[in-house]
């Protein structure tokens, strides 16, 4: 155990908050992550700053509000010269490793305005998000002329599942009894035993491939931060034996819906539900199918994390390395009758959030379960602070969650922010909405869901009274109703307002605004007298630079 | 003339809209830029979007609010990669030449994290905002040790003008009856003529600077944008013979003042009015002696572009070029009670703009004024547009003023805005609030002006009623007024939640991410028929790109 940890940050892509036992789920028994729990604190309310993947990891990479780093929807490439994490360690001598999916998509024509190669040191830095790329795969390798093949179907084809398509082929597709090939990208397929044997499925292959990471860095002095991000259980649904078959209807929790619900005048709410995809998740057959597979994956995830941590303690790892486990959205498996993520209910915007610090600091938190208000952006300065490095006031928004996991004061949260930018979705299209104008924010302060929806009346959830969320208050007639959207509303013009963009103002800069004297630049003043009663200091006391010598 | 003409954008730093003969002021005769906006169209409603140089420029530069360029103080760098009108000019094939002042400064951290030489033609393009720097001069060259020595400085030595600060000692120095050196940093010096013959003063060189440009411009072919940024009527206020007694006390204007706004308490106002340097322009005889200075600054500015546009036409240029003219922001004088610039009443964040058009399509417009609502962001997409250069919606946010200048519909704007952030301001130590927290925004309808004070009540205008802007009913228990506070604030609170930093959702993204069916990502779908039925495709008709070649 050293003064200055390492960090292995694993994160499971659109595990919903509530499919853990630890989390409360009565039939999903996941004793690895719930031991993870066990020696650490199990956060009961965390936020992502967009419930969707891109957004959400930008700004879980650079610790800034999807707002303030820009990226706000998938594909949408992270600017070149906006500050990750990554950068931020590196400042500080640690590296930030990737083992996985960011769902980064670089700035190729930021990068060519600055002449920046992408092929080059720099280069590929900008391009990963900030990360060193140990393995990089975002884990969708379609049919398509747009296919990337990956590391991953290199490592297919090798083990002998040769095709043109070994990732679809193979990991994402099961075979009916006729041995036909059935794609996994349809959702009836789901119940299926994925084609490829567990231990070469992608959540044991990148398991394997952080314990690459770790054998490696082994050899080396410089701490590091290892983001170890799965796939699963993301679509496509479907998972290899034994898991395909360990679950069955009676171990799906009921949806979380009312019939009142589904018939909302909000239009944009009423644009969600009729999207073909939350059409698709209302049937109760697709949930019937769909679950016991995402069920199934989160069982493999979790006796791979065993694996993982068993091998960790044996190489004598787990004593210096803090663990977090978390997730980058939800998926809302047709409750409230929506499919997907995208919104605000606690399905999608809230996740899992353990974080396992074997400092002896942290001896009197383990097992704890904390209830504070926390965002997806306060892992990137929590992980600083452990790797010695002072988040920057100027350029992460997100607050450091070391004092929760120590036990101290000093980590308050008084509101989560959740954003998301839906003009190129389904629902645009069907309200005629600009691009422009298709975007909502939501605002938390622990009681009250307020939503604004730009260009509709708000949405407004009291979780006191209907944790549910399946009574809509945002248009209720009722003072207190009236009163809250009001404080929300001030909240989040407040928020809205701060500096979301100054990035260059560090400390250094701002304190040298403050010396203004000392520049020799004098505003106002009438008379020698003046400035000296002033300054203290008496005129033309600062000597010049003079010319320059040539 | 051609289909492509140049542009000349003229700046004057500090000029208040209201300081030359065109624009009202009764006793300052510009004959030159009245003639200017004779050929062109004056437009009188022009607001900066931060009363301040550096964030104000950076603005103009990048056609983007203060908010998304985040440069929002002085000083501040502007952050690398922030796409600047000299970028886009240059992606069309045009020029973008700077002769003057731009307050820019250099993001030399942000270089350095991503590998750009300073020296380098990116690095020195990055550090001098987009522009090809033909001659840059911020124009304060002050005794201390971090004085710039500048080309003027040069220019001066080479003329006899010899010291270790000629830009102090001559341009920026008057002399007593004793011939004894006193410097326009301080104001009583302010009437004395400056150390420095007129056609060798700051103003006189930055007017040759730009003919030599043009004079180089006319051996090449590629059109160009040059910004010629006067260092003037900014202080140090002091000019040369004979304009240094052209004007006395009989032609200063009163100042736009109440007894009651002296005695406001609204606590932000009540601090810029404590500001040092507002009650330095309160008394009397500061305004006595400063405001002929500034008004002879302005007289000679005239005369210089009086030289300059006569070289023009004997140049065969002006046919075929498109100038404007404007400013930074105003200056307050005294008007209020306050000095220097800073806040949002008229003599502060207004200001003069003329635009010239030779283009036959403008021929109906000449000597016509507009009211339009205008922001200094709309220079940049209108000079794009001369320029053949169109605007990116995903990052300009300023509007072109074609179509006023062409006589047809098509410019619209409902509000202008500006922001300040105050938080190295002696008024954020006065009143003790944090550096996050001392930022304001004004949001103006043409009639209304409501300044949101962060922390404090907001401030309103009403300049239908209220003109001078001498009544703050920003908490008036007023009916009428309640509502005009609802509108704006709910107005702002719209503006603010806008995308300000998505500048990666270029329209090639945006429109990839209508297209997900044929990227091969299947969301929600239950089997073959559906699959079709919904894209009209058959499943799996898509080409895999298969292995890669090695």
């Amino acid at each position: 155990m050293t003064d200055r940890p390492n960090v292995l940050w694993i994160m499971a892509d659109q595990l919903r908050f509530d499919y853990l036992s630890c989390y409360g789920h009565p039939h999903l028994h996941t004793p690895n992550i719930d031991a993870l729990a066990a020696r650490g604190v199990r956060f009961a309310n965390t936020y992502v700053q967009s419930p969707v993947c891109g957004p959400s990891r930008m700004s879980a990479y650079t610790g800034r509000y999807a707002r303030s780093h820009g990226s706000t929807w998938n594909g949408m490439p992270l600017r070149v010269g906006e500050p990750t994490l990554g950068d931020h360690l590196r400042e500080a001598g640690a590296r930030a490793v990737l083992v996985g999916k960011t769902h980064m998509v670089a700035d190729r024509d930021g990068m060519a305005w600055l002449g920046i190669d992408p092929a080059s040191e720099i280069g590929v830095r900008v391009s990963q998000c900030g990360f060193e790329p140990f393995e990089r795969d975002d884990g969708l390798h379609p049919d398509s002329p747009r296919q990337q093949w990956s590391a991953y179907d290199d490592y297919l084809v090798r083990h002998g599942f040769t095709s043109d398509n070994p990732w679809g082929d193979f990991a994402n597709s099961g075979r009916d009894e006729d041995r036909t090939l059935m794609s996994a990208w349809l959702l009836r397929n789901s119940r299926l035993k994925a084609n490829v044997p567990e231990k070469h499925s992608e959540t044991a292959y990148m398991t394997n491939r952080a314990m690459d990471f770790m054998q490696d860095a082994m050899g080396r002095d410089d701490p590091w931060m290892c983001h170890l991000s799965y796939i699963k259980p993301h679509w496509p649904y479907i998972v290899p034996a034994p898991y395909h078959d360990m679950y069955g209807p009676e171990h799906i929790i009921d949806p979380v819906r009312s019939d009142a619900e589904k018939d909302t005048d909000h239009p944009l709410l009423g644009a969600y539900r009729n999207a073909r995809v939350s059409r698709s998740f209302a049937r109760d057959h697709v949930r019937e199918h769909v679950i016991p597979a995402y069920m199934g994956l989160i069982k493999q995830l979790d006796d791979n994390l065993g694996r993982l941590f068993a091998w960790m303690d044996k190489k004598g790892l787990s004593d210096n390395t803090i663990i977090a486990f978390t997730s980058d959205h939800g998926d809302y498996m047709g409750d409230h009758w929506l499919g997907e993520k995208d919104f605000y209910h606690e399905q999608a915007v809230k996740v899992p959030l353990i974080i396992a610090d074997p400092r002896p600091q942290a001896d009197g938190t383990r097992g704890k379960v904390s209830r504070a208000l926390v965002e997806m952006i306060d892992l990137a300065p929590t992980f600083m602070n452990a790797l010695g490095c002072t988040a920057k006031p100027h350029v992460i928004e997100g607050r450091d969650l070391t004092p929760v996991l120590h036990g101290t004061d000093g980590f308050y949260r008084r509101y989560a922010i959740s954003e998301h930018d839906y003009s190129s979705s389904e629902m645009a299209r069907a309200l005629n909405v600009p691009q422009q104008d298709a975007h909502s924010v939501m605002i938390f302060d622990g009681r009250w869901k307020y939503i604004h929806c730009e260009g509709f009346d708000p949405i407004l959830f009291d979780l006191e009274t209907d944790p549910d969320e399946v009574k809509d208050v945002g248009r209720s007639d009722a003072p207190e109703h009236e009163a809250v959207r009001i404080r929300m509303k001030h909240a989040l013009f407040t928020w809205a307002l701060r500096h979301h963009s100054r990035i260059t103002a560090t400390p250094e800069v701002l304190a040298d605004q403050s010396i203004a004297a000392e520049t020799g630049i004098l505003i106002g003043f009438w008379d020698e007298e003046e400035y000296q009663a002033t300054t203290g200091k008496p005129f033309g006391s600062l000597v010049p630079a003079g010319r320059p010598q040539r």
